[in-house]
Formats: C-alpha cells, structure tokens, sequence
C-alpha cells in the first residue's frame, strides 16, 4: 500500500547561495536589508563576483515547506522547474533524498537553475537578491490532473506571480484541487511581493484558497494598514484559515471565529532567519494534514520555525522532532 | 606596490558535499569510518543517490589551506584543474573572493569539477568519498616558472600523487622552488594515501620538502610504527620541518634540535572534524610567512583548527582571528 500524498507544493525551484555580509554591504548594492529582489542573469554575477566564499544549499521558499513536511515524516509531492545541470541535480537530488516525489522533469534546454544569493547579515537577517532562470518557464502545461494528483493539500507561492504563467498555473491548480477535494494554500512570501501583486493575491485569499500562510509584514501588506490590529480587522468574518507569524511575538491562527495565540519559544542564538515561515508551514500543515487541533499545529509551527533559525540555511534539521515535547 | 605572493597551493580542486549520517549509512557503503576513498562517475552517483539532503562548500585538503591563509590576511595563489560548470564555477568564487590568484583556467573539456561526498556521523567524524574528475587532467604544464612564480612557500598535497602526472607535476613544482629560493611543503592528506604512496613519499619527505604537514596517523603510517614515539625516533636527525597534529594530544613541532609541544585548547562542541589539519598548515604557514617563531605559528594553528571544528564544513570562518588573543 503506498500512502498518500498529503502534500503538493508547487513553487520556484531555487539552490540557495548563502554568504554572511555586512550592512555596508548591503549599501554597496543597493538593496533594502530584509528583501527579495529579482535580478537578471548579469546582475546575478555581478553581485555573486562581490560576495565572499559561499555555501550552496537548496531553497525556494515553498519547496523549503515541502523538504520539510517531508523530513517531519508526510508524504509530499512537487511541481517547480529546474535545468538538468548541476545545481538542478542538487536540487532535485536534495528532494528525492527525502523521499519527495518530484512531478517536474529536469528541462534539458532554456535557462539555468534558478539561484538566489542570499546575504546574511550580523543580526541573521536575509537578504536575497534572486536570479529565476529555469523558474520562468514553468507552465500551465505542466500542471495537470496527473502532475497534480489528489493530495490533502496543495501550496503556492506569492512568488509564483512573478513568473510570466505563474497566475494562470496557480489558477489551474485552485480549480484542480476543488475538483478533487484538495485544501488550497497560499504562502504569501514576502511583503514586496504582496506589493507586486496586491490585487491578485486579494482576490485569490478572500475568494480562491482555503489557508494563508504570511508573517505580519506580509499581511499589513495585503490589506494596506499600519498595524495587526488592522488585518484582525481586514479579515474579519472571512472564511480561510490564516496562519500568521509574528516573530518574537509569536504566530496567530484565525479561522472564522477561532482565534489562537500561540507564543514565540525563547531562542539561544539568531543565526539566520532563512526559511523561518517556510518551516513553520511545513510543520503547521504536517500537523493539520495529521487531524491535530490548531493548536497543535500552531504549537509544532513554532517549534520547527525556532529550530530552523538557530542554524544557517532554510531546510529543517532531519532530527527536529527529537526535542518536541 | 603588489604585495608578494606567500603561497602558492598545488591540489586537487574538489567542490564538498557535505552531509550527516549515522554509522549504519557507512556500513551499508562499506567504507571505513574516517577514511578518504576514491570512486568513479558511477560510484559518486550511487552514493549521491543514497544520501540525504546535503550542503555545498568549496574544499580540497591545499586549496582548504590556501583559503584559510588568504583569509587569515596573507597573499596567496593556487594551482588546480576544475571545470567551466557550476561547480568550478563555485570554486573558483569561493578562492578569487578571498583574493586568491587561480592560475589555472577552468578546462572547457574533459571531465566535471571534482566532487567529495562528506559524511558526517553523530561523533563529527568525516568520510570521504571523492571523485576527482578535472583533477585527473591537471599536468605537468599546467607548473610552469610563470604559474609557480617565486612564492615565499609552495604547498602540495600528498592526494597529488593520487593523479596520472600528479608526481612529475610535484617534482616540478619542487624543481621550480628551489631554483627560485622558494621553501616547500608537502601535506601528507590521510594515512590512507600514504599507504597508497609511501615509498614515493619517503623520498620527497627525506629529499625534496622542507616542511611536512601530517597528523599523527599520517606520519605513523609513513614510517611504519605504531606510536607517536616510533616517529620521533625516524625523524630525528633529519632537518626538515616537521608540524604535525595529534587532535586532542595538539601539535608537535620538530625541526632539527627543536621539539615543540603545544597543548590543545578546549572546545565546546566538536561539529566536524573536515578541514582541521589544512586549518592548521594555514594558520601555521601564515605565521612561518610573517616571521613568527615556531611557537607562535604552532599556537596560531591551533587556534584556527580549532575553530573549523566547532563549524560546518572545511573552510575557516573569515573573522577566526577575532577571538585570538
């Protein structure tokens, strides 16, 4: 018997690039600390030509949650694209050592496997300036009922509006989940990334999927208000399940009239805050696919999110459920 | 005014693979716990294949120690094949952000960059897996009067001997060195190697090298005794310079007459063993380069060696030298 997939996501592959930067570095290109700017192939080395040794490592921000729902034991499928060269196979090899099943064949021509340089400041702050290379060819085509499958949950990624069929794809998949009795969720991946696209990701939260996953930046974004209080507000009396996080304030799980705190664990040391959101996803919707309570779930988010920035990199230690209690 | 190169780095020039396991995983490869073994294109698939999620780091036991000492604040250049693809792309990032002078240009034919799949067990040990793909073509012209240069140090690597001209290629480097008034050094790489090739190395040891960098295996292996002290009885009377490390027992320096015993210093938590004896040859030779006596240069390396094992990967942490007192 083999298990069901419990989770999709369907996302921008990329192999991570980190290096530890100062903030005079930051100055020097000229990013704001904290964002994700999508850069050209020349950009891409230029930037990578200024940076110090560095470390590679899979990434992408939902592909982070997928990895990670699987190293916490689901089963998890996924759909991104990457080239057949090296760092393809490193990310492709990085997914199936988990035991993922990766429904997106490496392409054999067009661009390279996308990567994005991600420059970690001394108070492990990200910045991330990402070239998406293969990403941008990911297409409608490529999801279908077969790639798609029947999976208790299907995530997306903000940043796949970035991609020229990215909204198109994402629709595609929306309407094949309901089709198929799958939950849809949608990663809201950064607060730029929200202002790119304000308006599609509106209609696609309050109309489209069942789950958001965002930090607070990212929701005050979405609904243009100044404080938390404004988004308890905004989303008031709508239906979805919002799992919000909040840093050291914790997260906040909103689901009609529930409404769950769930307080942020005292940390040792802040490494880098790479992947943060991602892991707490994975974790969250590893325990909602699992049939916990929300406030199990909220509670393991938290756990595998505070494990994930005392190290360096965005996947999740294989061992973190050692020291969940 | 161009600061003269202090040293010059022959070596395989390997891209890391690194990632944890536990012992069973090195059982069911069949390799020697701590061991460095050579494997073909299909083996480094097949292991590849068998492991977990893994991180990138650019490695190779010399080009590790030119790194360091680049880092450590000398001037440096380095000899070694890779390939023009990712992973050569990589390395050669990795060197050249540190300010490192490659003189050997990325092959556009012929084999991939070198690989080295690292395994990690729970204790910090390392076991290596290489496939050294472009290093296999490094030749004897590629170490010419122009590419060596006239360095204060040349550093070669006992994994050279592992390659068709890697013995033709050192004998001239040698050569080179000594008609320049450069001194030269020989890192014995593990005591595996020096089974494979210790007639050869008892030559270059008693004849052509000025300085021997080795753990305490390495040296037993290359004279065939079984303790510390059998390699303090072969050594004496030979004039070379002898630094060799003996993990928690620390380093013995000898040379002639002298005998130097430096103590090591306690960690905290030992996270990797890779990389500790190419961190110690770098902070060594960065403190032969500057003048220093012995002592300080046996201290210097005992401090940058141990910090490499209290992280990740091989390559020493830019600010090492904040905490040294």
């Amino acid at each position: 018997m083999t298990v069901p997939v419990q989770l999709l996501g369907i996302s921008n592959a990329i192999v991570d690039v980190l290096a530890h930067v100062d903030e005079a570095f930051l100055e020097k290109i000229g990013v704001p600390r904290g964002s994700m700017t999508l850069i050209d192939e020349a950009r891409a080395h230029e930037i990578y030509d200024m940076m110090g040794p560095a470390t590679e490592m899979s990434g992408g921000s939902v592909a982070n949650s997928v990895a990670g729902f699987a190293i916490l034991g689901g089963s998890a499928s996924y759909i991104g694209r990457v080239k057949d060269d090296q760092l393809g196979e490193i990310f492709v090899h990085d997914m199936r050592s988990l035991g993922v099943d990766i429904r997106t064949s490496p392409a054999t021509d067009g661009a390279a496997t996308a990567r994005s340089h991600i420059l970690i400041d001394p108070d492990g702050q990200r910045t991330m300036n990402t070239y998406l290379g293969a990403c941008t060819e990911l297409g409608v085509a490529d999801v279908t009922e077969q790639s798609v499958g029947k999976p208790r949950v299907i995530l997306l990624e903000g940043y796949l509006w970035d991609i020229p069929e990215g909204p198109a794809l994402a629709a595609e998949a929306i309407r094949i989940g309901k089709a198929n009795g799958s939950a849809t969720a949608l990663s809201l991946s950064d607060s730029y990334c929200v202002d790119r696209h304000r308006d599609a990701f509106a209609k696609v939260v309050q109309e489209d999927v069942d789950m958001i996953f965002a930090d607070d930046e990212e929701v005050m974004a979405l609904y243009e208000v100044q404080d938390f209080e404004g988004v308890l507000s905004a989303i008031n009396g709508t239906n979805s399940l919002f799992a919000m996080t909040r840093s050291e304030k914790g997260s906040v799980i909103v689901q009609g009239d529930i409404k769950i705190l769930q307080e942020a664990t005292p940390i040792k040391q802040l490494i880098d805050t790479t992947g943060a959101g991602d892991a707490y996803a994975a974790a969250f919707l590893f325990g909602w696919a699992s049939g916990k309570e929300l406030e199990e779930c909220a509670r393991l988010g938290t756990h595998v999110a505070t494990s994930v920035i005392q190290q360096m990199g965005a996947r999740i230690d294989t061992n973190v459920l050692e020291s969940y209690e």
